[in-house]
């Protein structure tokens, strides 16, 4: 079975102005990688319908899953629900049960305008999960979810066991030679282990190590095979045993 | 004139698989912020050349200026020019200056595959600064950094004096109503209120305020005037005085 992919959507003004650091795609790349799921695109845009709708589209045609972040609060700049009408060409329509959950949540406080809140894109599903309050959204392959850092995590732990699939694994060396010297032997590993994701991270600031040498696939037995070559190829007093380095 | 736009294009398998977390884009916005500049679309992609050629064609048609992070390194991994060949339908050819710079770095320990990074895209330019050890290059409106967060930071500051246009002027008021109640009244601001950005944040984990308004243009005087009809449509007490809070 082929991978599965995914792609994350950010929408928000007070992302690309700076306003509020990023934190839901940061929290999203960790629990898809820990699902199995590749990663392959992060695209922020402004709150603007028409980015919303042209990337929309291109994202969910590309990859398994599309995962939103942000838009979809009560007021006039969120507008994400009027990207996914305008991405797949259907419209918004009032949803019974929202509505009424709103008419709760709200009591006599409600004002007509409230009621957008309950208006979804015609041919969405809504994901009711026991430990949520407000249902998740999807349309096809885009699940859509809050910007409110806390709301997105919660909604996407609550939904995240349907994607789980089979888990990467994982090898990293840390050498002490410079990142020019073994460019050669590393093209060669790879042209050796074609279906092994080998990548080379220098570190400029770093007493431990000046590169760190990841090899990666689904394919335990691929891994330990490049493994085993990479450890050949590179001078052995200069590999460094560091079990884990923690990332600034 | 129109304020300039920008869009940033981080390079790296590192990055959406979770190996390393994203620091460039997170500089950038406040530094392109800072000049002035409207950070427009931000896009992660991993270390595949046609990914890489057909984003940056997009992104170097819709916008001003576009910064790309990582990719440049000697590896087999780092393959960023061969994405802007791609994507500007140019090739490499051996830069002689670059290569002199090559051969005094390494001396005797020179291979011939490190020559390749003195391989440039035909027709880009290269940006000599007194602080930098080696030049930026940029092809037409894309400038391209490395992903080392420290030589990113160095490159960009040593070039960013010549992207410096207008300053943004915002404002922002934090209140203890709920978004609900004055997500009508921030609709009708909007509307009245055209040239401004007005952006409305909700917060759930704080105690000093639960909606933060924010107020933004290039045109000071009506940023001052959409203030000011912000403020008589809030209750007053409800209104907090907060200099500036700091986001997590």
């Amino acid at each position: 079975m082929d991978t599965p992919t995914a792609a994350i959507l950010v929408i928000g003004d007070e992302i690309l102005s700076g306003k509020t650091p990023e934190a839901n795609a940061r929290f999203l790349i960790a629990a898809l990688r820990n699902l199995g799921i590749k990663l392959r695109r992060i695209v922020v845009v402004p709150d603007e319908i028409p980015e919303i709708a042209q990337t929309l589209r291109e994202l969910a045609t590309a990859f398994t899953y599309v995962f939103t972040s942000g838009g979809v609060g009560p007021t006039h700049d969120d507008v994400t629900l009027k990207g996914i009408c305008q991405a797949f060409d259907t419209q918004l329509e009032r949803q019974p049960e929202i509505e009424a959950m709103l008419r709760e949540y709200l009591g006599p406080q409600l004002q007509e305008s409230h009621l957008r809140m309950a208006d979804v894109p015609q041919g969405a599903t809504l994901i009711y999960q026991p430990d949520l309050r407000w249902p998740v959204m999807c349309y096809q392959n885009v699940y859509i979810l809050p910007g409110i850092p806390e709301l997105f995590r919660q909604n996407f732990l609550a939904i995240q066991e349907r994607f789980r699939t089979t888990a990467f694994c994982l090898q990293q060396i840390y050498t002490l030679e410079d990142e020019f010297m073994i460019a050669e032997q590393l093209h060669q590993l790879a042209a050796n282990h074609p279906t092994v994701n080998i990548g080379s991270y220098p570190s400029l600031n770093r007493q431990e190590y000046r590169v760190k040498i990841t090899l990666e696939s689904k394919d335990e037995p691929a891994v330990m095979a490049a493994l085993a070559d990479l450890q050949s190829l590179l001078n052995p007093e200069l590999i460094v045993s560091l079990p884990e380095v923690t990332e600034n």
